[in-house]
């Protein structure tokens, strides 16, 4: 399975938002955001749409760019959530993020997902 | 097995409290609550007491009402925890919450939890 | 494998912050903080540094001392990270957490964790 996360963390259609102010400028530890990200099958984000990514993130790096990432992904068709938790330090080109378990068909998974950053759009 | 929770937000007895406040009024998204709630053998909350169930819920919908629940359940009599860390769309009539994990008598365990909303009262 | 873990919450040095403040002064019942935790191979916090441990504490207790731990373990020389995600009753003399998932070299690792307080230092 593969698709694209988009973090819209600004503009008028925010699906995230910072609940919690960083207590520092260069790593953001201390911040954290709840998200309610789109998924689509391609890169773009006006392509299709195959789902919604709910949870949160932790900013906890005092050194690097990382945050905590635990969310669950529904996609369109399948009934059931991934459960997503595990470290993304998402300045790296390519990340994995533990997968802690299901429902529905998804049902007792266990597993790791690998992330890669495609780029950032005002 | 088989409990109720009672998730007590209001009243001297609380259970629950809000930490964050939600950032629209319709879903709640970006509320965060901390939970020690009581888990009773029966509906009524005077029911015999069976365990408590700790943790945090995350308001992390902007199109329907649900969070991310996660929490430990202790059951009396049982030794360690049951960890539970899912989606709860909870105006859904039932729903599943996946289970990641466990100590003690509940290590290793990994599955999932058939919940409903039984009713709220004052 | 075994480490201890320095959480130094107060200092110059410190690597945990309080991102939210305790509802009562006995149990901190609804304090969360944010931690970048070292891990070192023996007691001593100036011993062999080992690891991180990053991630969040949520105190979830009204009768208690005890708090959700949820964290991600890197160890040095080792690819990848461990999940811990559980109940930390951290007055307790023994603990166990749940190990919930892994990436790296620790992927789909599932089990738990034994703990155990071995002081605090100013």
């Amino acid at each position: 399975i593969r698709f694209y996360l988009h973090d819209q963390f600004t503009g008028s259609n925010r699906t995230s938002a910072v609940v919690l102010p960083p207590l520092n400028n260069e790593t953001l530890f201390g911040q954290v955001a709840i998200i309610d990200d789109k998924l689509t099958k391609e890169s773009p984000i006006n392509s299709k749409l195959v789902g919604r990514a709910k949870g949160f993130l932790v900013l906890d790096s005092l050194s690097s760019s990382s945050f905590l990432q635990s969310m669950t992904v529904e996609l369109e068709g399948r009934k059931g959530t991934i459960v997503f938790h595990g470290q993304n330090p998402f300045t790296e080109s390519q990340r994995e993020i533990a997968i802690v378990g299901g429902t529905g068909e998804f049902r007792n998974v266990q597993g790791y997902a690998l992330t890669s950053s495609v780029g950032s759009e005002p």
